[in-house]
């Protein structure tokens, strides 16, 4: 089958890898649309020592696996847990040392015709939420998960630093909760998108003078932890999203007197995203820069590393 | 009048101190035991550029200043805030920028026969306290801070990293919520003490290998972060109660993907501290070093800078 496949720092498009096979409690899913995300561009420079099949912000048809499920358009969780260890007896299956995650560590992902997912990580899509929307569901459920781990209150002063793709689904998110928002980033063209919304926007050069309840870091970049603390009031909170390969420095006495609660921010809930998609309160079409067909999947990566897009689609199979 | 003076890195006792004027609004407090905390040995090295006395764990008597106060024993809140501006009138007059802070910072402090403070921050002691217990009430304050700032279940698995005289209390804290609790340090005399009481110690050379759902970090250096990330489960909690001079390094994007969640706390509430020191809970007598007389202020801090000292008292005044 057809496959995007990342070797060795390397990245091809090839016409003869292996169909999958669909294991005991697995499903067979055939993709129709994937996103490009940050993490993919990364893998392709190296992270995770990744070789394999990227992809794992997708919509999809289940094709074997599961009567029930067959013939479903579903999205899916991306990390695989064991089951049975300490963690995941707790609870904690996002966090088990022994998962892999699709297209990103261990498993194959959804740039490629066919790819399998444990039945236990798919959700079935309502009709009222469309393959453009849908394929957003993996990293608006990231954005959801800082409404799991803090309570941002209606009249709190809260702000997003960075205006990258995660930054905007954030925005959107933090948008619902009342709270008295504002996006500060550096790119014209993005922060329109949420002024449009209502959301007030700032620079990074010239973030508000007045401090905030809450700051989300979402940069991706190790000065990001600066211009947070600065923009947090004493006794306030960092929810921390931005992952990189350098380590930090910083000042932990600050932490201490201040009292700030930095808090650690990945993969969230699916449920409550496709909810939101499919009230209509997300807009994801002004997130959508270019689709390109399978066959341009390496124009596509290409078109994806510049500064001014923010998602990249690729449709992988048209029903 | 006598006092305690720190002055360009110097620390003498002189008797020639101007006794303090009480300004409206304040109380004229003779102080009756006084206790000397690592702050007041880092002031003594040029810590904050503190000059002046030192001195902020204490027991004293109001001797004038408000008529309904006049006579009583009495403890104080260290934090003096201005009361106007923006964050005291959100209620964190603990962290109002405009502070002063006894015996730290731009406010003379209990090393002395006379010092005076704002009246809303005295908590008049009931006489079930006495006066040796009541001297722990300022840092049993600090150590109940992490139960306003975390909900801590008594089926988790609690860790306090460093056994100084700070872990001493927050162990004896966390001891009360029924959790799984291990001290982890590094002094036999000073384990010892929190075993007698059930809980669990181990050394820092052989931290427990499950791990725990919450660590307070008290090591006071920037080798406790890491030990505690390394003891803190994923989507577990670290409280930060350490503060030094230097920065710290620190892989940023693990804090991400495992979830953690930092929490810096300072100082916390007196009226809890000084009800559990009233039923008997919290051991302050296991903690007393030794008690110097005033005139041996100078002997008694010496004694403090030993690794085996835990809490030396200051006599300034008997009843």
């Amino acid at each position: 089958m057809r496959a995007l496949l990342v070797d060795n720092g390397e990245v091809k498009l090839v016409s003869n890898h292996p169909a999958p096979e669909v294991k005991p409690g697995w499903v067979l899913i055939k993709p129709i649309l994937v996103g490009i995300c940050k993490t993919d561009l990364e893998l392709i420079k190296g992270y995770m020592n990744f070789s394999g099949v990227p992809g794992h912000e997708f919509v999809g048809v289940v094709e074997a696996g599961d009567e029930n499920l067959l013939g479903k358009r579903v999205v899916g969780e991306i990390n695989f847990a064991c089951s049975s260890c300490d963690l995941c007896r707790r609870g904690l299956q996002k966090h088990c040392p022994n998962r892999s995650v699709l297209g990103i560590y261990n498993a194959d992902g959804a740039f490629a015709e066919y790819f399998t997912m444990p039945k236990e990580n798919i959700h079935i899509l309502p009709e009222g939420v469309s393959d453009e929307q849908a394929v957003f569901v993996e990293p608006l459920a990231a954005s959801l998960e800082i409404l799991m781990q803090a309570h941002i209150k209606p009249t709190w002063r809260v702000m997003v630093l960075g205006d990258g793709k995660l930054g905007l689904l954030v925005t959107q998110v933090l948008r619902l909760t009342g709270c008295d928002l504002v996006l500060v980033g550096k790119h014209e063209n993005k922060l329109r998108i949420v002024e449009r919304m209502g959301v007030k926007t700032a620079t990074l050069e010239n973030p508000p003078e007045a401090e905030a309840d809450l700051v989300v870091e979402c940069t991706g970049n190790p000065d990001g932890y600066g211009l947070a603390k600065r923009m947090v009031r004493p006794s306030g909170i960092i929810v921390a999203k931005s992952t990189y390969h350098q380590n930090l420095e910083l000042n932990w006495s600050e932490i201490v007197v201040d009292e700030i609660t930095i808090i650690g921010s990945r993969c969230g809930p699916f449920a409550p995203a496709i909810r939101l998609l499919e009230r209509g309160l997300i807009d994801t079409e002004s997130l959508i820069t270019a689709r390109y067909p399978f066959k341009k999947v390496l124009k596509a990566f290409e078109h994806a590393k510049g500064s001014e897009a923010i998602k990249i689609l690729v449709q992988i199979w048209k029903e």
